[in-house]
């Protein structure tokens, strides 16, 4: 097999998909902050704050997501039509969870990555003052469905 | 203490950074692929793809950092005046490390953690017809310079 | 009743319009830029002034359209299929009036209005030098056709 | 007097703005949302909608101020320093006050109209689907500091 | 005849494409850049800087062609579903040729010309150092096919 | 010699230009339009289609000028402090020259020849429905002036 994106003389391109048949798809993902519990009570404490911390984190992640094929050299351009993003907070992390949807004829698992990817950075940024040491690990994808290639869930899901 | 981007109306701002001095400022950042050994080969085999695969990422991550702050909602705009992106692939997995700057009034750690983001995205583009278990870890920044705060090393770098 | 971008949960979405019909579609919207008689006579004066400074504001309102999704943060992304601006300048204002077009399963009404308020603002840059006091009103939607929701236009237009 | 942005043979161009001094400068500017005291009481039921409905227009709002010269097409580029979007909600309308801060050549009154725009059209979005006669006015600049035309706060304000 | 997209009363507009029938659409471009013999040489030497000089225009390129529609005011925006770009070396010029394809309701000459000419300014940003003399020239359509004016290859290609 | 945005090891870089003097900057660049006669009849007929088919020309460049660093992957974003367009049509061509001027630490080659690429490209969108064989040629710096490098006419200007 070889790399979907690199022709036989070694140049990259944006794939020929004009024949894919258009479907309906879906794809999940998933990112995690890594900080420390007394930073998740700061982002959770107060009902406003938490709103607007974690609110701004989704804006910006769903925002993202509708800037991929601009962020992504060789994705396609893809009309999205549904995404949303949630969070689980636990002692010393927050679970980034993004659910991209599209009628089109490319899987969307680029767009839910970008859409966690984008949250993910977007709660450290309004962290990082307080903790330099947070990172951002568990970016992956958790399942897709939709296109020739079928139904997926990562196994460990 | 708080977060610096909630005010304590709960509400979020682009905090006002109009007083702080211009300096000279530097981040590194990195980001971890991981994939399988196979599809480390294909990113590496031959002169042209490696290059143009690598350098797909490399181009897109440089492109990226320059979008931060239309990415993250709080981030201010910065004139950068700097940036390169390394990779070292080794067994299953392709390590990314960024380095941006800047003289300005704010830090540049969230454009060298986006940098290091869309390069690891974009990698994970090119590979995931052929690995749908990759995933993205090791998102953290490694050390920045310049600032009142001063320069900081993460400890385990 | 409750408002479509927000969930039980209170946290906001992009909404799934994956399962509705692809229509014809078509929006009016509005914009009023308020000044005095002789900056719209300054914006009005001589031929080539005249064309320029309202096919500045026209081709803003045309670009900004195409930026809606970008701009607004859970509109869906469309394809735009057709966009005309008009003005009407009498005394003191200038009448902005814009028509966007989609084939598409969402509405154009925030496409139309963004055109207006786009044109709206680039006018008053033009004008904010000789007219502080310069102001944009009833931004609003003046007719819809297209849509499950059938045609519509709004009682005083 | 005539409009700067217009040369005497009739084109626009982007003035040049070379020479002029850097100084520290705000705008502040606002727009109101006009609609029903039933679609207030849905912005603002619970606390939680309440907090992401209006965080999703205040990040619109910053985002587009950052946008401005990219939207406008007549505006310099600008390295904003600084921006906040406050609601305040009555009876039935919102309005909209912003606050934008930059160290630069030329004044910040177009982003902060914009971000009250942009803001405003947000929060339009959201309520569109249970008011169609929903409509934005009184977009305006408040009052600016800096800069060689000095302080200025609109009579009314 | 008369300019499509320009009214009776001299305004610009976005045709209406509404009702033209969505078919796959191709379409050839080239440029070619004019430099000196030793700066070619400077571009293909070794083995990576020429992946990665030529790698750099050819992702520039196909970003570019993504970016047709906010870039030239009356163009649709269309899903593109493939590109590639390729680059002939001779002498003293690179020869830039594009391919781009949409099924959609309007052609993609515009993607083809513009990824062709960001691709030759990303290159001729990479000389500019050492050939101030560079040039960019016959930036141009070769080939067309679909739509209803169906295939067309011009003259002399 | 080597070329700048390469390092050694075949890697492109955005140089660093954080220790270059910040000073002012004017570049002038040019591009022809080539086409038929009876369509630069078209483009200049009547007062009206001639102001805003230039005029949009005219817009699109200037606003291509501020796009130029996220259009060429390794280009510094630069503030630009102004930027004029001007066309002289002849025959069967138009002329199209720029100047793009900044305060900032490198050139604005780039910018001005983007935004006389993006006029010319704007320009043939127009008149590409009644002459598919329009061209675009000429793109070049006509002189510099700024910097280390100091002042530079081309030869043949």
């Amino acid at each position: 097999p070889a790399l979907t994106h690199v022709r036989p003389d070694g140049a990259v391109l944006m794939v020929d998909v004009t024949d894919k048949p258009v479907t309906k798809r879906v794809a999940h993902a998933r990112a995690t902050l890594i900080t420390r519990p007394d930073v998740i009570a700061m982002l959770m404490a107060g009902e406003l704050p938490k709103g607007e911390a974690l609110a701004t984190a989704r804006i910006a992640g769903i925002m993202g997501a509708k800037q991929t094929s601009s962020l992504i050299p060789l994705c396609h351009p893809l009309p999205l039509s549904g995404a949303t993003i949630d969070f689980t907070a636990s002692d010393d992390r927050v679970l980034i969870e993004t659910m991209v949807k599209t009628t089109g004829v490319t899987g969307v698992e680029m767009e839910a990555l970008t859409a966690a990817s984008i949250a993910a950075l977007t709660l450290y940024d309004m962290i990082k003052a307080v903790d330099k040491h947070a990172s951002i690990t568990g970016i992956e994808v958790v399942s897709k469905t939709g296109g020739k290639s079928g139904d997926w869930v990562r196994g460990d899901a």
